[in-house]
């Protein structure tokens, strides 16, 4: 293959496309063009793009997975709109991508950051055409949130741990399974926060209310977990009452702008991202106002290496609202009341194997999928799920683990050996 | 006490002040009413003021150490210059303080901090009447090095640990000497880079060279390390040939700014301070310039909690050019070039405890250092030594060792366990 072949020279005959496409015409000379010079422009990725009549353009070579595009609406939306049509086109059937989608969008992340690095026009033009997210007032929060988590749960434990568990996994050891890999990490968090029994811990976004559970079960901890998502806190609240741990566990359907109280630990694993860039001061003000003199505190989320927006399709179709930070962006958390980064760990990952696990159980689960849903729906989730997995394998995403203290504070740990003891 | 006691109200008779003070008159009440409110402004620290004439003003109780004030100039130039003029009253014997200086120089830290973050209007005066440190240009550089680093490394091989490290150790036992807690940091970083036989690395400010030398020596890495102090370099050149090492260690007379060529590992310990903040994009250009794609950076500096001029007395007398970082402006050398931050480790607690050691060490050699230099240059350097431990101690600095690579290396270490084991 040379790039760009045509169907008049050589193509395979498959010209009529795939199944469910509707074909108008034949490529022409100058969509082949335009499509191949979109390709040099994102970095010359190597995969094949084929067209509805057979045509590609780009060379993946023997292995690589190949896109198809169903028909000229869905070329020409997928060159004026990028991301966002490649995800709409993806969940409804205008394009396929033939072969393993992480390693095809691995290898699309791979170029385009490249190209972006080395071309700041691109990268420019990218800033300025990619959507802001939705604000993070606490009623578009809470619009955002549901959005998401309100799904159902029954959705979600199609493909999640048995805890429910819709962050990162720590997986100190390679073999381990996701069930493993959940509790590991909830380990992990709780001896950062050096928590022992008797500790009082505020938790902000608590999800369905595993962490708190754990820490209330495995510690010996009272935990109040905040959450916005009605959902999630009533799953959290019948399975607290199940255990008979109601006494040591707090779930409250609130904002955490509204949290009281002061507490021996302060946790949030996986709602900065929610949280809008906007909103950092405020939070460090929260933590400042309910973390006691001494106490610690563990922010866990999605990050970058570089200021990004999140992909318009994922803010648009799966997250509303959604921003990852970069450590810098981070520290208005911190830096405002003079609280101390004691250490930072970045599991990008173990959030890449995290997600091949959901995936592989997702995957399993399609049937059940499209039964609850619809086929545009689980194409959608199934492209999310490898996306992100493609992200975190590219460093498009980063993992950081955020230790912290009150600035003055010399109770702190003197090294991080009881991390692996 | 009262926090305010004039002659009259009953200062015990010591109003001919301490030996060596000019006296000139007793303290008038205005003097006392000013001294009084400046202490207010400052956070009311718990600390005793005696006059010249034995009038006192604040209250440190009865453990806490006293400054004695010896003659109206130098009360006028500690209230018209703070910091400034204690470093240099202190040293040319026109202040003293009664008492464990790092405990009386905490509680003015601490207060002061407090102060500052409570009135932003003290914060504003406090930085905008703070010197801005002197240029690192290459030419400002080497002036601002050979000011602090050529002293002569007979005096500094007074205090230091045998092999000459200036920089923070590690203390995983808390009863380590300061030689085997200096070992274990170099131990750390080298562990931190994953050193393995056979490994290049380029080091930027290689002190006395004794990292560079470990690595050679203990993990069979081949090290060139750059360092602008002519009498440093010298003595790391002899040291490498005494033992044989010349093969491995190439000690280079120049600026990091000249780094070429391509390594396994970048490292940098105890260099970012004086490499001023202007210059940290230069710096991680340099570092995308040198360190090959799989490969393994660490950055080691004295940072703060939020962005602080360097005492002005500190950049004045002792360390021209010099500026702690915030973790926030660091990521200028990760950020521009895409490197991914995997680890950072907050070690203050370990730089206080390696400063106790080294005054422990200056103390007894006092003699010493009187004869080689004088009077007001021993107590001039005891001030830095214990105002830097107070710093450390009351956090008003932070030591951030930071481990990064290539942001799209998935070559990474899976988990710090190795660190531990």
């Amino acid at each position: 293959m040379n790039g760009d072949s045509s169907p008049a020279n050589g193509a395979p005959g498959s010209a009529n496309g795939a199944p469910g496409s509707k074909v108008t015409a034949r490529s022409t000379k100058f969509e082949r063009s335009v499509l191949k010079r979109a390709l040099q422009i994102t970095g010359a990725p190597k995969v094949t793009v084929r067209l509805w009549d057979g045509a590609t353009a780009g060379d993946g070579g023997a292995a690589a997975a190949t896109l198809t595009v169903h028909g000229r609406a869905a070329l020409w939306r997928l060159l004026a709109r990028g991301d966002i049509a490649f995800g709409d086109l993806y969940s409804d059937g205008g394009i396929a991508v033939d072969g393993d989608l992480t390693q095809f969008l691995c290898e699309m992340f791979t170029a385009t950051a490249r190209a972006r690095r080395e071309n700041r026009w691109l990268d420019a033009a990218i800033r300025i055409f990619t959507p802001r997210p939705r604000l993070n007032t606490t009623t578009g929060s809470r619009r955002n949130i549901r959005h998401h988590y309100d799904i159902g749960n029954d959705f979600y434990r199609l493909w999640l741990d048995e805890r429910m568990q819709y962050t990162c996994a720590y997986y100190p050891d390679q073999t381990f399974t996701v069930e493993q890999a959940q509790r590991a990490k909830m380990d992990h968090v709780c001896k950062k926060l050096q928590l022992k029994p008797g500790d009082t811990v505020v938790e902000a976004g608590c999800g369905w209310g595993s962490l708190a559970f754990y820490m209330a079960q495995n510690y010996g901890a009272s935990v109040t977990a905040y959450n916005i998502s009605a959902e999630q806190v009533s799953y959290a609240r019948a399975r607290a009452r199940e255990a008979g741990l109601e006494d040591k566990l707090n779930y409250v359907e609130d904002d955490y702008r509204n949290i009281s109280g002061e507490f021996d630990a302060f946790v949030s694993v996986g709602m900065l991202e929610h949280v809008g860039r906007a909103q950092y001061k405020t939070l460090g003000d929260v933590v400042a106002q309910c973390l006691r003199r001494g106490g610690r505190g563990l922010v866990h989320t999605i990050g970058r290496n570089r200021p990004r927006l999140m992909s318009p399709w994922i803010e648009k179709r799966i997250f509303p609202g959604a921003y990852p930070p970069t450590l810098r962006e981070m520290m208005d958390i911190f830096e405002g009341r003079d609280f101390s980064v004691l250490d930072v760990e970045n599991l990008r990952l173990h959030y890449a194997r995290t997600l091949q696990h959901w995936r592989e159980r997702y995957e399993a689960a399609l049937p059940r999928v499209r039964e609850m849903f619809d086929e545009e729906f689980a194409r959608a989730w199934h492209l999310y799920l490898c996306g992100s997995q493609a992200a975190f394998l590219s460093g498009s995403l980063q993992l950081f683990q955020v230790v912290f203290a009150h600035g003055d504070d010399n109770g702190v740990p003197w090294t991080r050996g009881h991390l692996y003891r």
